[in-house]
């Protein structure tokens, strides 16, 4: 099937997403010509591990890319979207929950979407981070499927709208969970306890989660319906109230979950 | 230090956390004389696993173990309590949120808490699950302490409010966490996607936690205050008003959070 030979990538972004798909795109052997960010400060320091320009004014974003990836927030990805149009390579962005058609106003365009959460300062091993792509024709979509599949061994097509349910599921098993921890690791400062205390529980929870469907691993006091536990649980976060209604509500949700 | 030789135990209870307890204490060389169950059908099937009797009957529990480890529903815990408190030996209960005191028509009592979440149908290394203790004496802590080591590697004294706040602390980072893989899992489905999609996400999510302060580690829309993408992810739940619930409390909880 016809597809574009991508060499040369332009980056539009210095943030977690950006930082670590850069170093994947080095090391697998693609060029890495600009690094863009409205901070120089920010550009230079990820174009200096990827061997790339930086860049702070979208002026001096080079013509003859062959892909530029916006990884900016959500909010600006639509203005960057624009300004890039007029260049000859393909458009990507890398959100979940935005539609491609944000970059309709380009002749080529796509999304190119890793499902992880990444911060700079820890290791990810992208070859093992589920890609989602979609693109605005057949070509580009081979170009970017071919990309996408140098990266990473898990590559799959969604359409926009699937994407920003796969994106919502991923705010619950990721951000929300570790919000969560932040609560635990609250709770436990309060007896003089560290976060590190959880680590055999979190880890069986995490495998229990893998090896089952979760609904059959739920344990816990509010599965029993045991609310004298539940109770005594909500009355001890009474001098914190966010706590507390939190407990409230996802117990209440378990208990109707499990009526199900 | 003074303290009691354990030899022989009497289980009384044949849920999860009595089963993993049991085994454990039988792979440790300690004789597990008896297994308790309404259910004679469930005394038998752990009883089996550990070489014990199996009962039904309050009134057939043996008068010469040492040690009585009460591990049932929180609500009949006191009940048993005071059935088994005419036995000589130590009597034990295995709950996170119950005051020691529920066994103090004993004479010699206390709490063996294993922080861990238990299902029969998955394997857990117990040497590695926290234990916390309480004890009615001194003699009766170094005793129930030393039983402990032969289980775990990890026991420590807490008191039973201190134990109660660790148990709402687990309950936030295992239960509550396992009930966002639920809604997760749920809304994959929706796509046609199935749970197993997000293991290198919950991999990660749970690395970073155990490598950072949890409140470091945040990441998704809400932290970042994108409302357009929070926005959105409610809107997209509006067939599920209890899953869109969570996703506002959560999101809220978060920007909250991340004022501190």
């Amino acid at each position: 099937m016809e597809s574009i030979d991508i060499k040369s990538v332009v980056i539009i972004g210095a943030g977690n997403v950006a930082w670590h798909l850069s170093k994947r795109i080095k090391a697998t052997g693609f060029t890495v010509k600009q690094v863009y960010s409205r901070s120089l400060e920010n550009a230079q320091e990820l174009a200096i591990e990827v061997g790339a320009q930086a860049i702070s004014n979208l002026e001096d974003v080079a013509d003859d890319a062959d892909l530029y990836i916006i990884s900016v927030s959500d909010s600006v990805v639509a203005e960057m979207g624009e300004t890039l149009s007029l260049k000859k390579g393909i458009i990507c962005h890398t959100a979940g929950s935005l539609s491609i058609d944000l970059l309709s106003g380009a002749d080529r365009y796509a999304v190119l979407y890793p499902m992880q959460t990444f911060s700079k300062q820890k290791a990810v091993d992208v070859l093992e981070v589920p890609f989602f792509i979609e693109a605005s024709d057949d070509v580009v979509e081979n170009t970017i499927r071919t990309f996408a599949e140098t990266l990473s061994s898990n590559v799959s097509h969604l359409t926009s709208e699937q994407r920003l349910k796969l994106h919502v599921s991923a705010v619950f098993a990721c951000n929300f969970v570790n919000h969560l921890f932040v609560q635990a690791s609250d709770v436990l400062k309060d007896i003089g306890q560290d976060f590190s205390l959880l680590q055999p529980l979190i880890e069986q929870t995490f495998e229990k989660a893998l090896q089952m469907p979760p609904e059959q691993g739920q344990t816990g006091p509010a599965v029993r319906k045991d609310m004298n536990v539940v109770n005594k649980h909500i009355a001890i976060l009474e001098n914190n109230k966010n706590q507390q209604e939190l407990y409230k509500m996802l117990s209440e949700s378990i208990i109707k979950r499990s009526g199900q």
